[in-house]
């Protein structure tokens, strides 16, 4: 069906449903007035317990201000509104996780920060989407500071970490050592310069990654660097921080590298077949681009890509961040967590890797699929119990009792689902 | 039950579910990636498409900063959550709207007004609620001339409809005349202010309204009018508009009165029964304050009032908001309306009086009650229909199409809402 026609139909994709037996007026004595107000008065004497006594426990905003909607560019927050409702049901569909779509009006780092400052006591964490590169790294990096809850910008910790899980199976496959493997970042959005520094907290040699953007690899001296310190620090400080042997032009980069993780503009032909040629033994092409994959997966093969992952659901490996942020509110949520970073990040992705390699992995398998649900359940208690060892976590259990109530979370979520539909269907 | 030990169980009261039949993960190509994008570009070359094409149609936010939350004052936006909530649902329940509860933290105009601003790209209203007087005036004015959707502050607007809708009944019943009817406004925070403004608009005369707050009655000459044109621009301009007789003490006020609508502080003892005997023939007498009305009505009765509302469902004519504030939202929705004044105050309340007298209406029965919900279909449809008329609605329809919708729309809300309840007994 036209995706159009279907939201006309349906009137967009979500609403707001009780979770309590409401049956008839007299419930609401207990669910609003007066009883109500006993509710607001333990909060008030202890406001965390908000988390256990209203729906914020269970619920995350997915904020937006549309400044970079999918490969759509600043569409603006009304028009991407219907991509956070989208990502709401994958939330609930997949983790268990109520997500309210918040698109706004936010055009600066401090407008959108103040918004998620301001909305803060009504949410158990945020997911930021679709904001432009570099706002969203500052935007981020002010809400870890500021913020209570977690703060997780999909298109940076979501990619990343799935682009981590693949990458620990992929050098497990090819017997390559993360601490010397060389490592070409293709491409210096949002995905990519998270990338680096989770590989870099994963282990991975600084000096073995290069990040290559418009302009080619990032070196300490390339002459625009200096501005970077202004205009893009991030950059700035991959600039200083990696690219040890000073490579200056893309086919110095790809010279004996042995992992490509390229997340930058659609194909064909945005990476060359001669560039792949150029790396090492058995080499490791993850080509992200979305629809098409910056080159396709049969050329990569020709070219002797050993194992190649892309972002679509057609062909094997599919790096897709609806592997990690689901399963990680799932946890943080659970945990009553205060915030995520690049360490949950990789507790996710290896716990990711880690089911696929008990399933069995190959080339062609070396992460779970979207389908396989069960798996979140482990992401989920992973999650959490690095939450707690990390000293996030309001809630301190045992990864066993966080794997308990992940399960039985994500298990009535579909159990609701699948006893709706056939309401919604007979309309 | 305990309503904190309720809360508990539950996790809260809301949650988000799908209103697409979403059955697999390959229907995401649809609601998500890659079929979204066409619908975020047909809503990019449009914005007015959203309503349609996205759940902005059907929901609302319930905004508050949790300055003045029942009658618990500044509690804060945290512990004003669980109250937000619990309005989400009586919103699905009985008018089908979708209403997400948004405790923010803002504490003053500017930073409530800002955050309105900016969330306005994902709802098609905003319900304001518990916001302190007189912050709540300036916020609501603003929002009035800023936004392009309908807000409404229901401690203002609610509680005046149902206030208006109670009164055309109890002069119909009293033989009295809006044009000449002396009435007393005791109490002059949000609803009574608010109340005067529609009473006005609707046809009682200005001079024959007495507004009393803490200091007494006021007048264009009391002492501190002055100073209420820099701290309280509402009170200044009724100071000057009401109050012909320049009443300067709460007997005067009463004397000869035909109706008091006291919204004060919980009683008893608030009124005073000598007062009540001062009032004209037949006194109506509105005793709102909850959990204890002002007077106790067997004492009002005792006094001589012919007819008696409280806040109380356990008493006849219950005067509630829930009459209006569902109903008034599922008109506005349904005409994709750009805005909600007193006037569509006024068109909410004539109908809910219509449907209370088509039952037959009676000393103990000049309201609807708030199970009988087919009354908020007629009612939405009238809201609608004065929507279009009034020039607000971006959708002009008759009104017997607009209660076909509404219709439709309150009766599928209620059946999912059946249908969910075995399955969220069964946990």
């Amino acid at each position: 069906m036209d995706p159009v026609e279907y939201s006309r139909k349906y009137g967009g994709k979500i609403q707001i449903i009780p979770k309590v037996p409401l049956k008839s007026y007299d419930d609401f004595a207990i669910i609003y007035t007066p009883g109500v107000a006993q509710v607001s008065k333990v909060i008030e004497s202890d406001e965390d317990k908000s988390f256990e006594l209203t729906s914020r426990g269970n619920t995350i905003a997915v904020l937006t201000n549309g400044t970079r909607v999918l490969g759509l560019g600043p569409i603006g927050p009304t028009a991407g509104l219907p991509v956070m409702e989208g990502k709401a049901l994958l939330y609930k569909f997949l983790g268990g996780v109520d997500a309210v779509p918040l698109a706004v009006k936010a055009e600066t780092t401090d407008e959108i920060v103040k918004i998620a400052e301001a909305i803060q006591p009504s949410f158990g964490g945020i997911n930021l989407e679709d904001v432009e590169s570099p706002m969203c790294f500052e935007v981020w990096e002010k809400l870890l500071e500021r913020l209570k809850i977690p703060v997780w910008h999909d298109d940076q910790h979501g990619t990343a970490g799935a682009i981590l899980a693949g990458l620990i199976n992929a050098i497990k496959l090819t017997g390559k050592k993360k601490e010397n493997a060389k490592v070409v970042l293709f491409g210096a959005g949002a995905a990519n310069i998270r990338t680096a520094y989770v590989l870099i907290d994963y282990g991975f040699n600084p000096k073995n990654i290069i990040l290559i953007d418009s302009k080619g690899p990032l070196y300490a001296n390339r002459e625009d660097v200096d501005k970077l310190m202004f205009t893009h620090k991030w950059k700035y400080d991959l600039a200083i921080k990696t690219n040890g042997e000073n490579a200056i032009t893309i086919e110095d980069a790809f010279k004996g590298a042995d992992i490509l993780v390229a997340a930058s503009k659609p194909g064909p032909g945005t990476i060359d077949k001669h560039w792949i040629m150029q790396m090492n033994d058995k080499p490791i092409t993850f080509l992200l681009a979305n629809p098409v994959p910056e080159m396709m997966p049969d050329e990569a093969k020709e070219a002797g890509a050993y194992i190649i992952a892309t972002g679509r659901s057609d062909f094997p490996n599919q790096v897709n961040n609806s592997l990690v942020f689901p399963a990680v509110f799932r946890g943080v949520l659970d945990s009553k967590s205060s915030k995520v970073d690049d360490q949950i990040v990789i507790a996710a992705a290896e716990e990711l890797a880690r089911q696929a390699e008990i399933k069995g992995i190959s080339e062609d398998y070396i992460l779970p699929r979207m389908d396989e649900w069960e798996v979140f359940i482990e992401e989920a208690a992973s999650v959490a119990d690095a939450s707690a060892r990390l000293g996030y976590a309001r809630v301190k259990l045992s990864r066993e009792e966080y794997r308990e109530i992940a399960k039985q979370k994500i298990e009535s979520s579909r159990k609701i689902l699948n006893s709706i539909i056939p309401f919604i269907e007979k309309g």
